[in-house]
This record gives structure tokens, sequence and C-alpha cells, in this order.
């Protein structure tokens, strides 16, 4: 097993740059942050970063009615298999950033995820090799307007309600050498625990995601699988402070409405 | 106006650039294909190179039922807003390459469709300044397994079953300065036509469809609007030939199930 690591990506200076996080100290890499990337010799402290999205995904695909708990509080039927929506690249956010009010009336809400971090190309994989493909985790809010997803009764506006402007902040790190099962996603809303639930709970586990969806769609390294939610979630006012916080990830804030 | 272009992409000894096609003949262009890109001076035959997707957007925007035609055959309720879906990045194919069957079962459809390709970012876009952010136009086809779009019944499963590898072929060109309310989309199937339908029969035209779909995610250069399809679509089998033809842009060919 490789020693656990936190990866983070950082602007400094106008350029774009990656390390691990030990401490308050970001010891900076260079190469490939998923191929034996190299120490360059320079650390920095988190204050004179800029923080940016763990990874640069290809893709964000999110699962939908993934957990046992919400599934049964919604009285959901039991899926056949894993139900998911891609993340509009333009949604994709950095930890601190501002979350943008959409520029249309509705509910706007948090889901506190985990997301699984690809580490190698896998089309197909089996079930007893998937771990191998992923890199690591991160913590991911997967922000909705919920009154928009079902006013069209003809057609369920996913890609839409949870497409917009920021609605995917991710981070603040990808953590290598972690045991998903053993995880637990908290989510505060202003400091209040709203979200708290053992990612044990899912109906497809990180194996079966990874297998399942690479059927489907190639998987290319830097991109992540959104686990699912479960209850606690609620909507955001202008000014709510959100964080997502999973053990041995670390905390993703982010506020809502204001920069 | 300016002068209409013809823009490909392409890869030749290894390495990937893009011109203007003259004829048989592309003339190479250095810089970005969407500000002020310059001649280099050489020129190719397009036997000499292998044509890639004729941008890399970062998204590709599907819509659904915005043809009167085709609504009006299948009874679809008038849309109040435009209804779209994401295709998976992996699914983005160059002209001439094969699809590859999924490795599930289920009857795979063509649908051949016009392609809107960004040329500036925009968000927000006004209606009456929306063509301005347009570079020109693509052909596509949107290739689907029909049987997964709806048996699951709590959530249609529209990301998936559109977002296999290789199901999005575009190309071969972005072609500029054309009236897109003039254009006629023509798939064959094996030779045979089976759909032939003009764009003025479209539910929301160029106009509102860049207008409405920048208010909710930033539209980026290079990036694709899948303008939906009409009646005519139906099933591939392994071996077949589909090619979708618009006037002013060419035919996009790419065969089902064969290398």
């Amino acid at each position: 097993m490789q020693q656990p690591q936190r990866w983070i990506r950082f602007e400094r200076a106008g350029k774009t740059g990656f390390g691990t996080l030990e401490g308050r100290r970001v010891r900076e890499h260079r190469g490939d942050m998923f191929a034996h990337p190299e120490p360059t010799g320079h650390a920095f402290s988190l204050e004179e970063l800029r923080l940016l999205t763990p990874t640069q995904p290809t893709k964000v695909i999110a699962l939908w009615n993934n957990f046992h708990a919400l599934g049964e509080k919604l009285r959901l039927p039991v899926p056949a298999e894993p139900l998911y929506l891609l993340k509009a690249p333009n949604s994709f956010l950095a930890p601190g950033a501002p979350i943008r009010p959409p520029c249309c009336e509705g509910k706007v809400v948090f889901e506190g995820e985990l997301g699984i971090v690809i580490g190698k190309t896998c089309t197909a994989v089996a079930e007893s090799l998937a771990l191998e493909h992923v890199f690591g985790y991160t913590c991911a809010n997967d922000v909705t307007v919920a009154d928009i997803l079902n006013r069209d009764a003809s057609f369920a506006q996913w890609a839409r309600a949870k497409g917009f402007d920021t609605f995917c902040p991710m981070g603040p790190v990808v953590a290598t050498g972690l045991d998903p099962s053993a995880l637990t996603v908290t989510t505060l809303l202003d400091g209040a625990v709203r979200q708290h639930y053992p990612i044990s709970d899912m109906r497809f586990s990180v194996q079966q995601l990874v297998s399942l969806i690479s059927a489907d769609m190639t998987l290319h390294p830097g991109d992540v699988i959104l686990c699912g939610t479960s209850v606690g979630v609620g909507s955001m006012k202008p000014g709510s402070l959100v964080e997502v916080e999973i053990g041995g990830i670390g905390r993703l804030s982010n506020r809502f409405g204001q920069a």
C-alpha cells in the first residue's frame, strides 16, 4: 500500500502547479500527478496559494439514488443498475470560491458527496481490479436547482438543474490510501451539521461503480465519480456557508451568493 | 460578413493541426481557430491527413424535442424551454472513425443533427447578439442506445444512453458564413435517405438556443450545441454506414461496428 498523501492543485504567481499538502505546507511536484510525480524541492505555505479544483476532469459523473437511507426515506425503487448524470464542466469550482446564484428563480440545494478520483484509464474494468484504477478521494458539493428538475413532465432536466456555472465545488485535496468503505460524509450549513452519513450505506460500492460505469464510458485520470448523497439535503440562502467534510480528506468550504 | 470557410482539424506525422479545406486541399493555419488564425504557408492533400473532431469541446449539449415534425409525430408536449442533456467527452468521434457497439444489448439508433459551434465565450448573451458568438456549424450523429433510455421508470438515463464511447461523431468541418435557417439535414443509412428535414422547423432557433442555454451554462469556443433531430431516426446493424449531410458543411460518414 502506498503512503497516504493529500494532493492539491494551486495557482501561484500566475502559474498553476500541484503538490502534497503536509500540515499547512505544500511540497511542489512536477510531471503527472497520476504517474510518478517528482518533488521539485520547493515548498510553499498554503497562504501563498490560490487553490484550484484538485484535478481537471474530462467528465464528472454524478449518481442518483445510491444510498439506502435516502432511497428508503423518499420511498424510491431499488435501482437495478447505477443511475447517473453528467455535471457540466462550467460547474467545476475550486475550494473557497463562491457558488453563484443561477439567473433563474428557484430553491438551490446543497448535496455533500464523496468523489472517486480515477487514476488510470479504464474501460470495462473488472470489479476485482477496479480499486487499482482509483487514485484517491475528494469532497464535493453537488449543487442543484431543485425546482427545475421535474418542472417539465416529459423530460427530467438533470443536466441543467445541476449544470449551472459554479455548481460543482470539489476539493480541497485528493487523498490517497484511504479505505472508502470506512469514510463518513458530514455537511455543515453555516456551522450546523445537516448531513452525517456513512459511505458503507451505498447501494453500489466504489468497486461496483468504477466497474459498471467504465463498461459504459472509458474513464480517464482525473475524472470524478460523485457517489450520490444521503439524507439531510437542504436549501441555501444568499450568504450561506456550506462545508463538506470527510475524515482523511479535509473540509471543502464554499459560500453561496457572495464573493 | 466574413468569407465562408470550412475548418478542419487533423493529425499528420504524429502532430495535430488545423486549416481550411479548399477542394481536396487543406491550407494549414496556426494560432487559435477562433481568433485570427494565420496561414502557415503549408498545404496538404486530404489523403495525407487523418481527420479529427473539428473542435475540442469542453462540452456538447444535445437538445431533445426541438423539431415540430418529430414532436407532433410522437405527440410530445410543446416544451416551454429548451430541454437538453450532455454528451460525455468519451463519446466524441472523428469523421470516418468507427462507432463501436456498446458492451450491452439493445437497439442502437442514429440521429442526424446540426451542431452549432461556439466561437466566443458567452454567458447569458442576448438573443440579438447570439449569432456573434457562433463560429460556425457542423454535422453530428447523436448515437443512442434506445432501450436504455426509459428502462428504469424512476430515472431517465439520457447521459448513459447517449454517452457510450464513440457515440458522438462530429464533422467533417466547421463551416462559417452560413444562414442556419436555410440548412437541411439529410441522413443516409447504407446509401438510402432516412432523414431529410429543414432546420427552419426547429422549435427554438439557433439564436434562442445560444441565448437561453448560455443563461444556464457559460459556453466556450469550440463547445457544440446539437440542435436535436427530426423524423426518420432508425437503428443501425453491424456494418451499417451512417452519413449525415448538410449543404455547405459536407458529409459526416461513420460505420457502425467495424473498423
